[in-house]
């Protein structure tokens, strides 16, 4: 993508309304959560008044933000959106708005706080209340700020009794479209998650699934076998995680029990899908005594509760390949439009779907958002 | 598949020569080894003149054979198989005959060992000595019985040393025409089992690889994030293998350290394929600096280095998708036709390719075979 040659001349507006189901703000730092913990957290968190130099300084002596493994050998965020004042991308409002929303005639961005990995934090308790501060500064500081923002609430999947508590506490706001549940080490369908998905059903609310916390602590998820060696490969076995996930909710039985939850699977690509429907659909057929529950074929399932993002898109040796893709499964109403802006491997619209039919497009960019978030 | 009409009326012998990459004999006991294995390691398995029934009738007392987490609620092998004996199917060769290869006018038969789960057991002493004994077993029984099997060879994935030595020991034999290597929780492309890759390619044998050990022992490859509650899951997500061993041996070198190694993925389907050559691909442009030593496009080493076995073939909502779906990425040369006989969800050969060119199922019945394995 040649982005300044964009920014001089051709940058078009999108003529259809566009909801970006993928924008990632981030704290400038952990101190800007000191005003929504309490003493104690904020000395866990060696934030505030409690800072430590010295433990900072120390190895193993004080709070280290769990990390992922696997270091881009670029940078994960796009040198194109730092700020003029140098500042991290993602961390102004007006910056991002300016940067993105108005350059593409955005209606709304759905965001994502870009700090996931507190997820599969092994101390549960301190990721609860990281969890419910993160929600309360991304309210005040974006969605409070302009009605363009709306946000996926965080919840702490290792904790489902204290996920349920958080979504009664503020999942009725308006503005909180949907709840982010990142992945651990227990497949969606499990009984585990069943209360987060009640509740979610009741409000209204899907669940968002987006990468994260792999690889970064005892509670992650593996994307099969053993470790990747680098970050090239361990970012191309991600779509796995999705193509894990899927089949345990399907079998499982969660959209018999919740057949109005959807689940949007941001992230991953979508080139995967005529497999995973095919495939499930023939061992359904064979197989259906193991799961007698399920009252139709795994892909009416997929196709009914399943929203996928597009990005990042996969480019086929021919671009009509994908739009042909996209036919052999109708898969027009599952697939939601996502920048993933600030990061380095986002998608530009002015450039990805120039063969989509406009029909196509009106859903990809904002009726498909429309049917899946509570906007 | 009506079977029985389908023997009383319609069987159409191939009218191409055909090879057929997946075929499972069994032991019709463990006994069967006895005359290739040494008196401790009898003891150890509690077979020959060491049996004890009041050993294997004590729970944690006798050996156990390692077993798959999950049982198939049909069986994993078909019924119509069995022998009018009742013997179990796939234990007699001249059966197999009758009922495969005289059917379909088979060339050849590449045998596989249906008893891979030894491969991750954790007394890998013991698992080195059974699999030098049923190599030979196998040899003996069904390769030398008739010229039109052919057989992979088994090696202990757990231990490149005693894998070397067993390939040096058997592996120019005529009829031994690849090495099957069983999947275990070390990712493919890790230095682990460059010893294997490089006496196999100067052996000028393929790597292949199948299901099998899967969730059998500590050493098990595990399919992503979580334990699968049933077989159709686990079963659903096997092809998860292969996306994340493919990228790993891409990404890793294997194919520029081993140009002429092919590897062939069995029994994981294919349509997965175009999703992970064009993420693949996507990512290396991005990401190259990571692995420096690639010099070409990860798909150029897909198309060059790796095989995939037809079966369980993906069915599409329209038939002609398959065909489509192989065209996009011009894999015509990469599939390898396997009818996984005598297990349950084996492919029939007069229904699956019926939409496909004359020229391309040459390829996927005989020729890709030919180019695969030292025949």
């Amino acid at each position: 993508m040649d982005l300044v040659t964009e920014k001089q001349s051709t940058i078009r507006k999108s003529s259809v309304s566009l909801i970006d189901c993928d924008v990632h703000p981030f704290l400038s730092s952990l101190d800007d959560l000191v005003p929504y913990l309490d003493e104690s957290c904020q000395k866990q968190l060696n934030i505030g008044k409690f800072k430590s130099e010295f433990l900072k300084s120390q190895n193993n002596g004080g709070f280290e933000f769990p990390k992922g493994r696997y270091g881009n050998p670029g940078h994960v965020l796009r040198m194109d959106a730092i700020p003029q004042d140098g500042s991290i991308p993602g961390t102004d409002p007006n910056f991002l708005i300016k940067d993105l929303f108005d350059r593409y005639n955005h209606t709304y961005g759905i965001l994502n706080i870009g700090h996931g990995t507190m997820a599969a934090y092994h101390n549960t308790n301190l990721a609860v209340e990281y969890t419910r501060a993160i929600n309360d500064w991304l309210y005040d500081t974006w969605v409070e700020s302009d009605q363009r923002f709306k946000m996926t609430m965080e919840v702490t999947p290792v904790d489902p009794y204290e996920s349920v508590k958080e979504i009664q506490r503020i999942g009725r706001k308006p503005g909180i479209v949907g709840i982010n549940l990142r992945v651990i080490n227990i497949p969606f369908g499990k009984k585990h998650f069943w209360p987060i998905y009640e509740i979610a059903e009741e409000y209204g609310l899907p669940i968002l699934v987006h990468p994260d916390a792999e690889g970064t602590s005892e509670y992650s998820a593996g994307q099969a076998i053993g470790p990747e060696s680098t970050y090239i490969e361990w970012h191309s076995t991600l779509p796995i995680i999705a193509m894990r996930q899927i089949p345990s909710l399907v079998f499982e039985g969660v959209f018999e029990r919740f057949p109005k939850l959807k689940f949007a699977f941001i992230e991953y690509g979508f080139a995967w899908l005529p497999h995973l429907m095919w495939r499930l659909d023939k061992n359904w057929k064979g197989l259906r005594q193991d799961v007698p529950w399920l009252k139709m074929p795994p892909s009416d399932y997929i196709r009914r509760n399943i929203r996928i993002g597009t990005q990042p898109i996969e480019e086929p040796f021919k671009p009509n390949h994908l739009l042909e893709l996209i036919q052999m499964i109708n898969a027009e109403e599952m697939l939601l439009f996502c920048s993933d802006y600030p990061h380095w491997d986002g998608d530009n619209l002015n450039r990805i779907f120039l063969r989509f039919p406009d029909e196509l497009k009106r859903k990809i960019f904002y009726q498909n958002a429309v049917d899946t978030f509570r906007l």
